[in-house]
C-alpha cells in the first residue's frame, strides 16, 4: 500500500464514522499524506446571534481538516493544542474551503496549518494545530 | 440599569437569536458582567470518528461562553484570536459546563479564559480568547 | 527525597548552569513541585525602540518560570508550544515577578500558566506553555 | 516617499534605538512593507541549563522581526498576542535567520508569521503574532 493509498483509507475510515462532520456537510476534495482539502456550505442553523456564522462552525471544519491531515500519515494522532483567528464574517449560503498542510513532522509532535477561504478566495480564518503522534498504527 | 441587568439583557438578546447555540442545547446557568457559566449535553450527532466528541463541539460551547462574557460588558466585542487544548475525552450523554472569566479588560482589548469541566469536575478543555472592543454600545 | 526537595534540587541544577537566566538577573523567590515564582529588574539594555522593555525579555522570564515549574516534577520536560500576551508596558528600573502554576498534569503532556506582574501588582503579561514529558528522570 | 522607502526608514528608526536587538547582535538582511529578514549568531551567554539556546532568545529574534514587519507599514503597531513552537535545538555558534511575512492585513488587526531557520535551512521555530494597528503614523 502506498502512502497515498494509506492516507485515503485512513481518512475514509475516520470520515465514514464521524457523525458531526456529516452533520456539517463536509465534502472531501483532496486527501494525501499530511494534507487535505475540505469544503462545506453554511446553513441557517450554523449562525450565531449576529446573523453570521458561529465561530465554532469554522473551527469545526478546520479541526476536521487538521485531524484528517495528521492521521493520514498512518499513525494515531491526537490534538494537543489548536488556535483559530477569524478574519472575515460568513453568512447563510456561503461556501468555504479548508486546506490543511503540514508545517513540521517530528517523531512525536506534528504541526499543521489550515487556511479557510470563501468563494472569493479571501482568507476567512487561519487555524493552527499541534498533535501528539502515538506509536499505534491505523488498521486499514 | 445596573451592570448586572445590562449583562443579562445583552446575553439574552444574543442567545435568543443564536440558532447554533440552540442546536447545541446550551443552557445559561449564570450571567454577569465579564463572566458566565453554560451547560450542555453531548448527543450522538456531536461525535467524531473515534466515537468521542468532535473537538468543534467543545470549542463551540467555550466560544459561546467567551462571546457572552465579553459582550456582557455592554460594548460590541469581536473575537481576535482563540485557542483550545483538549485534555479529557467526552462521550455520548456526558454533561459539560463552561465557565468564562475575564482575565484582563483594557479599553480596546479584553482577555478571557474558559474552563470546560465534566460531571466529575475534571477539566476536559481549556480555552483562551481575546476580543477587540468596539465603541458601539449594545442597545437593550 | 520528598517531592519538595526534588523540585528544589532540579531547579537548582537547571539554574546553576543557565547563563541566560543569570544574564537576566533572575532570582528564585519560591520553588515547589509544579510551581515557582521568579523576580527580575529591567535594565537599560533590555529596552526596545519604543524605550519600553523588549517583548523577548518578559517572555524569557516567563519561559524560565515555565521550564523550572514543569521540570520540577522530576522528569525531563520539553516545551511544545508557548504563547504570551503583553498588557502593560515596562520601563527601565521596573521590577517584575513571574508566578508559574500547573493547570493540568497528564502522563505525557503538562499545561502551565505564568502571570507576570509589576510592583503595583498589575498583570503585565500572561503566558501559557505546554510541555512534552519524557520518561527520563532528572538525576539530582 | 515610496512604501519601500517608508518601510526602510521606520525599521531603521526602530532598530537604531533598540538596545536589546543590538545586544542580541541582530543584523537586517532585508526590509520591505509587511516583511523582513533578520540574522543573528548564538553566543554562550544565550544558553540555558541544558546547554542549548534559551527559548527566550529565539523568541526575541522572531519578536523583533514581527515588530519590524508590522510597523514597516507606516502606522504604529502594538503586539496583542504572540506564540512560538520550538522544533530543533540550537547551540553555541549556530547562526539563525528569521523571516517575517504578513498573513493578513486588516484596518485594525494584522497577522504575521515568522519562520526561524538554521544554516541547514531546518525550521527551528515557528512564531505567530497579532498586532493592533493604531491610527498614529510613524514620523520618518
Amino acid at each position: 500500500m502506498t502512502a497515498e493509498e494509506k492516507a485515503y483509507k485512513v481518512v475514509s475510515k475516520m470520515y465514514d464514522n464521524d457523525p458531526f462532520s456529516q452533520w456539517l456537510g463536509i465534502e472531501r476534495l483532496e486527501v494525501g499524506p499530511g494534507h487535505c482539502r475540505l469544503r462545506m456550505k453554511i446553513r441557517r442553523e450554523m449562525l450565531n446571534g449576529f446573523a453570521i456564522v458561529h465561530g465554532g462552525i469554522t473551527f469545526s471544519l478546520a479541526d476536521s481538516a487538521f485531524a484528517f491531515a495528521s492521521n493520514s500519515r498512518g499513525r494515531h494522532a491526537v490534538s494537543i493544542d489548536t488556535s483559530i483567528s477569524h478574519m472575515v464574517s460568513l453568512k447563510n449560503g456561503d461556501i468555504i474551503t479548508a486546506t490543511a498542510i503540514e508545517e513540521q513532522l517530528g517523531h512525536r509532535i506534528g504541526h499543521y496549518r489550515v487556511e479557510v477561504r470563501n468563494e472569493a478566495e479571501e482568507m476567512v480564518a487561519l487555524f493552527r494545530g499541534i498533535v501528539y503522534r502515538k506509536s499505534q498504527e491505523w488498521e486499514v
